[in-house]
């Protein structure tokens, strides 16, 4: 493309890296940062650059914090005997929208994975294992992905607390609230079946 | 939704702010941009700051420029005598893109519309005349939507430039390359019927 100017081009390379983002959208981004008011994109700009250079990771929870501590690990309120495991950052913000969780959490990174390389020493495992033993934590929520790969780290992480005396729990598989039988795939019916719970619970 | 950290909240509602892009789409931008290396968001915050700080407009066309002259306008190789007018300079880019005209611009800023309080006092029509009158034009190219307000705009830019010996022409409308008849609306049609052009042109 031909570009009336270099900043504007080196705006749209930029944009256009974000993810789902292409030269069209990013162009229209840049298009509408011009048309509004300087703050608009110096505000943008600030944002963007504070994200990852002030950002660090929680000592405890390794989730994203402004601190030493997130805002979760440092609210006297929240229950710190309960341990959610997820995968990232992403995963705690989808939880703590259903209101329904008061325990913390423990962000691992990524989920083990050896086509791409990804094994337990890559992800905050054995900081989980500690808190596991020097905490007294009663029960840890295993939250990762009903992959093979989300699978096999809940089934790692189990191995390796197997002689601590916390209970290790699962988050509920089955038919999603407002899914109809005949669009589920066989697997998850044919388990919601095999895993029935109690009407009345 | 409950945030970890206040650098992620302000990153995602800058973000948010963008065309077409939500607090999903906007947490998505920052999880990737955090999973990046540190110099994909100062970059990106450096483009964003310097789009809006540091250009300006032609003095000429009223095109984005990076000083006081556009690269089109800076161009010797550009044909000074033809200027095709627009309403921004998202359709400069588009008429760049098919590299089938060497001539110069004109970036009104807009188009005549009452009922967003835009009159042609508020466009760059009076420097369009300027340049008409002082310069040595051959002929303009209208090159506006084919909505009522673009249709307006154009009538007032040929009303006004009526004494002037300068050709006035608009581009092309009719059945787009590709396109079918069947699903053409029935005013384009009809003008393409009324409007045809010799087969051997």
């Amino acid at each position: 493309m031909n570009y009336p100017s270099k900043l504007i081009e080196e705006a749209v390379n930029e944009l256009s890296k974000l993810p789902g983002v292409g030269k069209k959208s990013a162009m229209r981004f840049a298009l509408f940062l011009l048309k509004k008011d300087e703050n608009t994109s110096i505000a943008l700009a600030d944002a963007v650059r504070n994200l990852r250079t002030k950002t660090t990771y929680c000592k405890i929870c390794h989730n994203i914090a402004d601190d030493s501590l997130c805002n979760i690990c440092n609210n006297s309120k929240r229950n710190k005997t309960l341990i959610c495991v997820v995968e990232d950052t992403r995963d705690v913000l989808a939880i703590e929208n259903t209101h329904q969780y008061d325990g913390t959490y423990h962000v691992l990174g990524g989920i083990i994975s050896p086509i791409d390389g990804i094994g337990p020493s890559e992800l905050k495992i054995e900081s989980l294992l500690e808190r596991v033993r020097s905490g007294d934590i009663v029960e840890i929520i295993l939250a990762l992905s009903s992959t093979m790969e989300g699978d096999t780290t809940s089934f790692y992480i189990t191995k390796k607390l197997k002689d601590s005396p916390i209970k290790i729990s699962s988050i509920a598989r089955g038919i999603p609230v407002g899914g109809e039988l005949e669009f589920a795939d066989e697997i998850t019916l044919g388990r919601s079946i095999l895993k029935r719970v109690d009407y009345n619970n």
